[in-house]
């Protein structure tokens, strides 16, 4: 390993002139500040060849790699706090979009356009991509596919896994994977997309991508609903699915404590209803057309009061009520942040565990001592940010003593229940241990085998998603 | 290596009694008859531990192990023709469905169970297991995941692939993989599911599966509508998923060539138009209650006839008249078999470019002689059948000197434009050179890196996918 001078001067001989940077602090963040990156080197490319040059050289200088996108990780997938100072590769620099072929339904795609932008070139076409998360003015498309990002219509059009026809990388060794195609089937070996997809950049860098496109519905809608229970919301889903032929785009929870946090730290918000609601969920629906999505959804919810799952609800009536509900939704984050959270769970379980998983848990915490939960999320695909908070009047800091074993026994009870510690967010540095110590063994032993087949020198992203 | 009778006594003193059985034909042919297996030992375990076992005493032992699932491949996958004598592995009895989740939309069904009976036991609880193909009574669930398998309902429900949250399978270790999970979002590592999915039993054996589950569309309906070329075909596609909110189900491309067979060999099966059309296309949709099927097709069938896409049609009337439309579209194969085709080519395109190479590949075998093309199958995917059969009152022999060339230009015009030699049915032993071939280098060399690194001694499926 050559220190980082030698290896500076190693790179600039191998690569063309405006590839090296200079180092800049907003390359050595993450959001949540866990973690401080470390100065190494920066080097954002233009095109797939000046990536590969990078890789190249890096491997023979046996300079660690770590990719990095809009940096909107919260796993700390994207900057590294130790070992060997390592080479920020940044994708900011390709951020062309290739084509958009609107009559197949795709989109070509460079690794560095933001999802707000794929997403505004898909509307120019008349069709939309339908990945969407908050963080979308900044993420970008290598890192939502690196991290198989989820966000709110993974219940009707998957998670980017499954937005994603064929990619173009570049693997440890620096050799290309061109698998940028655009097909709907292809049986032709090994699934090397969904392999690099989710590897947070340990097997390789996404330069580029295939992304699916979808039509935008005809007819589109959202309500919100209060039902009883969790359970309630779950029999809610079932039953707009059933009627639906699977049209449900977003299927949201939202806790009364959630409403309880938007009303203290953004009372401009305006509130659906006048008694705080102890659970709500959010449905949005795409329709075909002659079908109206009011009508729909005003059917739902009388089929959901007769079947006793639905008590009271609003159906937005416009597009501007729509955007004010899903306002609502989206603001539950911020105030989260603005209480301040003593921890915080992105979850998954089966979704028939789901509402044992709310109420045990609960009462574990209960035992536990004074605090309050926000549990809200993506119901409908069992995802749920499960977030703790201090009781009011009380600090977070409070809960210092408490806080990790909290987390841990939180994560063993889903663990526990078939379900996973990190649903949507990855593995990143954050939760390696976890990993090591609730991935499966013959898994585990896998991925290892397999990273190191790839990447025998290491260089790709190290102490990411696997231990050193 | 051992000899065969050393094999069979290294394996009877690690195994329970009755997981070995006699060599019968049946574990040793294929469908089209190209490839006949070689006998060597047979094992059906009934478990997964059983499943270990055998895997790894073939390990020690280093034996072959070809997996066996209904044995309805078209590739060759399932037979070893060539090499050391092989254990055949077959999955036949483990046919446990270990639970329907209806609520969840999830069902954990072992390896052997059949794709008939998958689709059985979720229609029983009221859902639909929307993998669909000819051979779903005999192929069973880890062979169709094994293949990735696609079938008519691609289109809506994607390809095998994407109806898998979850997999248990043994590793060419010996080691099991337990992976069985019923989420929808799970990021925490390498999606080793995806690549034992399609890998064709070379990196493991998979035993057992968390499927996806549908709604049964509370509407539904088919029709057959006369088109005037492959491009309206096309943009009356485009039209349907735009209109319909992506809730096209199948849309199915038939050539006036493949009536002619059916009425030449099934004169019994009802014919829907008076005068043949060159091309059809059959479209099936699945809606929401409160959107009949039937008014939603008819005015597909009017906007399709005002844009000049459409001539002709037939809207299905009721579940019978439906039934008839499909039973047509699936005699199709039947009727091509009854003639005898010279050549047969599963490939696909980008759906851009479909129309032109139906035209350019046309004229190519046009200017090559005399014969006739079947082209068929499922274009709302790409997907096209692409048969070639002799001229009438010639004979398949006749064709034998050309066959070979033909078949080989054809794919090369199919990966000119960015196609696949192999959509839906795989590499198998067919197709491994075609691999060999047109595979990019640098997916080619990951591929083998990762067989070398889970399958150190080769044992998996020998000969499949990659050569020896």
């Amino acid at each position: 390993m050559m220190d980082l001078a030698a290896a500076d001067r190693h790179l600039a001989a191998r690569l063309p002139q405006g590839v090296l940077r200079p180092v800049a602090p907003a390359y050595l963040e993450e959001p949540r500040g866990r973690y401080q990156g470390q100065a190494g080197l920066i080097a954002a490319p233009r095109d797939l060849d000046e990536v590969a040059a990078v890789i190249r050289a890096c491997a023979e200088a046996r300079v660690p790699v770590v990719p990095r996108g809009g940096g909107t990780g919260l796993v700390g997938g994207q900057v590294m706090p130790q070992g060997p100072l390592p080479l920020i590769l940044s994708l900011e620099r390709m951020r062309r979009i290739r084509g958009v072929h609107a009559d197949e339904a795709v989109m070509i795609a460079e690794a560095g356009v933001s999802l707000h932008e794929a997403r505004a070139a898909a509307a120019d076409a008349g069709r939309q991509f339908p990945l969407s998360l908050a963080s979308q003015g900044s993420a970008q498309i290598g890192g939502v596919l690196s991290t198989n990002a989820g966000g709110v219509n993974v219940l009707r059009h998957g998670n980017a896994r499954a937005l994603c026809l064929g990619i173009e990388a570049v693997l440890p060794s620096g050799e290309i994977l061109h698998d940028l195609k655009r097909l709907r089937k292809d049986n032709t070996g090994y699934d090397l997309r969904d392999l690099l997809i989710g590897a947070e950049g340990t097997l390789g860098v996404i330069t580029g991508a295939a992304l699916v496109l979808a039509p935008v519905p005809a007819e589109s809608g959202v309500a919100m609903l209060v039902v009883e229970s969790p359970e309630a919301a779950l029999r809610l889903l079932s039953m707009a699915q059933t009627r639906l032929a699977g049209c449900v785009t977003a299927f949201e929870l939202i806790a009364g404590q959630g409403l309880e946090f938007l009303a203290e730290h953004f009372p401009q918000t305006r509130q659906p209803f006048a008694v705080r609601p102890e659970w709500a969920v959010l449905v949005e629906v795409g329709l075909p057309e002659g079908l109206p999505a009011q009508d729909a959804l005003e059917r739902l919810f009388g089929a959901g009061c007769e079947a006793g799952l639905v008590s009271d609800g609003v159906i937005a009536q416009s597009g501007q009520q729509a955007a004010e509900v899903w306002a609502l939704r989206e603001t539950i984050p911020l105030a989260n942040r603005a209480v301040g959270a003593i921890a915080s769970h992105d979850i998954s379980l089966p979704l028939s565990g789901v509402a044992d998983f709310i109420r045990e848990a609960g009462a574990m915490l209960g035992a536990e001592g004074d605090m309050r939960i926000n549990c809200f999320g993506h119901l409908g695909d069992g995802n749920l940010h499960y977030n703790l908070f201090p009781a009011a009047g009380r600090q977070r800091g409070d809960y210092d003593a408490v806080r990790h074993d909290l987390s841990r026994r939180i994560h063993e009870m889903v663990v526990a229940r078939g379900g996973s510690f990190s649903a949507e967010h990855g593995v990143g540095r954050l939760k390696v241990a976890d990993l090591a110590r609730w991935g499966d063994p013959g898994r585990l032993a896998a991925m290892r085998a397999i990273k190191a087949a790839l990447d025998p020198a290491g260089i790709m992203n190290p102490g990411a998603v696997l231990s050193f």
